[in-house]
């Protein structure tokens, strides 16, 4: 966060009610209807992919010694307040707010929210509070646009629609990250203790067992096959993102950003083709390939593309979500075509 | 905990194995009947709330730096303590103990014990072992009974009879609290720091992510409609934290025990009314009063009127469940006029 | 981890990337059948115990200071390569991997897993990254063998043939600590801090919360029984804890490593015998059992008898899965006699 804090206080609270109004508002005028559309998502299967997005990616994202705070707090308050906004987008779009509805309505909402807290992984410790609403705001109107159009025009299946949402946070989070002017290399703030690595192991063993949850929860059909090649997928990641770990670094040891980046890209590339897969060892190998890409992606990009680029990508999203959802986007056409 | 821990040594153990005596014993005479009302929870609708008991309220009351494992370990020593005591005082009042009735009436001993538990955070680090273990006994036996009163006599429907739960726990404490002696202000203790306030975040938004399952686990009907209401209550009542702690910090930046507090107020306020709530945007704006109410109530009951009352309120139970409880009360009376 | 890091720079990667291979072209080969028993183990019972060796487990390891990236990334590691290690072993005995078999199947192989993860608590910081992977194989190899032997020539149920998981997997990491020569005892490295031991504390509550879903995963009947049992014996187990730590130590102050392994005591000794224990007070008995066994054994095995049978067991396994796991089978013994 930037220094002038006396200048949020006049400001901050402000954008906030302003925002809750608009979100209380319109509740008011509609009204809760019948014989609506009931869909098959289930309390605890909203409740995993809601416990996964706001502990498991506030704490995932807790690494920097100094951010901590910013890592989960922050995470919340975007979490809730884009929540709330694609609530009621999606309540405007069908125009009745309908109570039987809520699941799907809300689960979409956090399903949506990945995408915002990815970007802001990206601009983490560069971009003030105002900066992330405003973001959030923009960014939830801008990929529920991209998911309308993928079902519309695109004529992609209702339940996959929102699969692209790592993809589409990583490259909107860098795009946004051009904006901010790129911290000094040595800034202390942006170091991170062991401590502070293992609260961020934390939030990332939590995000790898609920990963097919995230995967699953919109589909109709298929559950459990989703399901069972997410769980491969994730499974051969993290052990290549090990093997990978040791033979990159030049002292053989264990970095702990590559396994916490790795270890989740299966999981990010499965999430496309999860529910045409009818073999358990496309899974495994799309897996494998997720880890590869994550880490030879971390250990290139950081050295060779972003200078150029002049990308400063603060919790490395581009290879952590980015290249792994390239991959997958990849792999569905292929499985497609074939 | 004072610093004769020598007696805790000869007086500790004993207390605690008469009481496992006194707990054990009963359930020999208890023979398991047929026949009994099955209850409608399930096993993971209990385990969500153990587990916010146990695990979310154990690390919330983690943010003192020396406290830490008294908070996470005495939290589960009365739990476990007080849970069966209830048990036994539900098996006692039916008289017959049924396997069948396990979940309904283990449920209840979880739902009572955030009573207690709220009440030893009011008394954190002043209590010893003995005292908290004596006033989990007394307590539970306390709030069974109010409970009690309220299904015979006020005819409060059973299934939000223990609502007052957070109310009743904070003020319980609160008056605990003034037996107790006020430590010196500036005891380093009592201090807390970044790492401690970050595992307390971990309680909290764990809290918040189980807290539509802790309102709605005794309902037998209209569980959707609670859980639907709760979460958008806790939504803005956690947006409300962020807007109101920025405006009422001088400086302008956010405190962490701010957040911990309000982002849970709205979830205690709308416990009482979550059942017969139709418009989400009453529960919003219950919501967005209870985080209004907490943030306020810190500021000035700690200023103001703590000093007054001579009430040292070790983790601001007051205004986190004690006043959001107050507000909850009036709103479901009003609501019931209307 | 030993110091020579470069070595195994050359090595891991290949022993890992040989061992994926050989995990995914058998998975080639089998193709998916039709027809197949379905199990009765749901999504979210799976989850549980995922969540639980994979989160609770390597917490429960982090207490030591320098070991905590190793606790619970190299827990991670094993655990992946385990679970696909253990579900090709199941493929290839039944010849044909069927996927709607699939939870059944990975279940086991998560339960398995808990043998190896508490045989490397035994070596934790001593092995490295080959000795561990290939313990895992082994291990795997020998527990699966041993279960087979269990439902085929001693007539164990299936349900409960995996409940010598505990036993099995202490006893067999005592066994390869033996082979490591013992660290100087007062080696900074393995001290640990009030912070390690939180997040070891973090570990325990949701080991704890979870341990009855472990119990009760695979048994195909009397669920709520082995449920209700486990909480019963977790929860004396727990309350002795405390009081017999206060009890056993000169300054009568608890100590956490005392709460991590007696809480669990109960959950581990029921095991066994959960499903056929048909009166709550022979479930808390047998807690009560549990707590003073790792107590005691805590304090007496340290002193007396690792010294003279030359044990360096670095995390307590022996008195808090060992004993433990000996007295349950004891129990079981006693109650069928009966």
């Amino acid at each position: 966060m930037p220094s002038k804090y006396l200048n949020f206080r006049n400001s901050v609270p402000w954008l906030i009610f302003f925002l809750e109004a608009v979100f209380i508002i319109p509740f008011y005028f509609l009204s809760p209807g019948d014989g609506v559309p009931r869909s098959n998502i289930s309390y605890s299967a909203f409740q995993d992919v809601s416990h996964m997005v706001i502990f498991g990616l506030g704490f995932f994202l807790a690494f920097q010694k100094r951010y901590g705070f910013s890592s989960t707090g922050f995470n919340l308050l975007i979490v809730v307040l884009g929540v709330q906004w694609s609530v009621l987008m999606e309540g405007l779009l069908i125009f009745f707010f309908f109570p039987s509805f809520f699941y799907y309505s809300i689960t979409k909402a956090v399903v949506s929210m990945t995408a915002v807290v990815i970007s802001s992984a990206a601009v983490l410790g560069k971009a003030n509070p105002i900066q992330l609403i405003v973001m959030t705001i923009v960014e939830i109107a801008a990929f529920r646009l991209s998911s309308w159009i993928n079902t519309s025009y695109l004529k992609v299946e209702e339940s996959i629609s929102m699969m692209h949402v790592h993809l589409f946070g990583a490259y909107f989070g860098l795009a946004v990250s051009r904006f901010f002017s790129e911290p000094s290399p040595n800034l202390e703030k942006n170091a991170s203790t062991p401590k502070s690595e293992l609260l961020s192991m934390l939030g990332t063993v939590f995000l790898w067992v609920f990963w097919p949850s995230f995967n699953s929860v919109l589909a109709v059909k298929d559950k459990n096959t989703i399901i069972y090649n997410t769980y491969l997928a994730l499974a051969v990641s993290a052990v290549t993102a090990f093997a990978l770990s040791v033979m990159t670094t030049k002292d053989g040891k264990l970095r702990m950003t590559h396994i916490h980046s790795a270890t989740l890209a299966g999981g990010v590339t499965i999430g496309y083709a999860a529910h045409s897969i009818q073999h358990p060892w496309i899974a495994m190998i799309l897996g494998l390939l997720a880890g590869v890409i994550a880490i030879l992606g971390s250990h290139c990009l950081q050295r060779c593309l972003n200078p150029v680029l002049r990308i400063h990508d603060a919790s490395g999203v581009h290879f952590t979500f980015g290249l792994p959802g390239v991959l997958g986007a990849l792999a569905r056409v292929i499985l497609c075509v074939i």
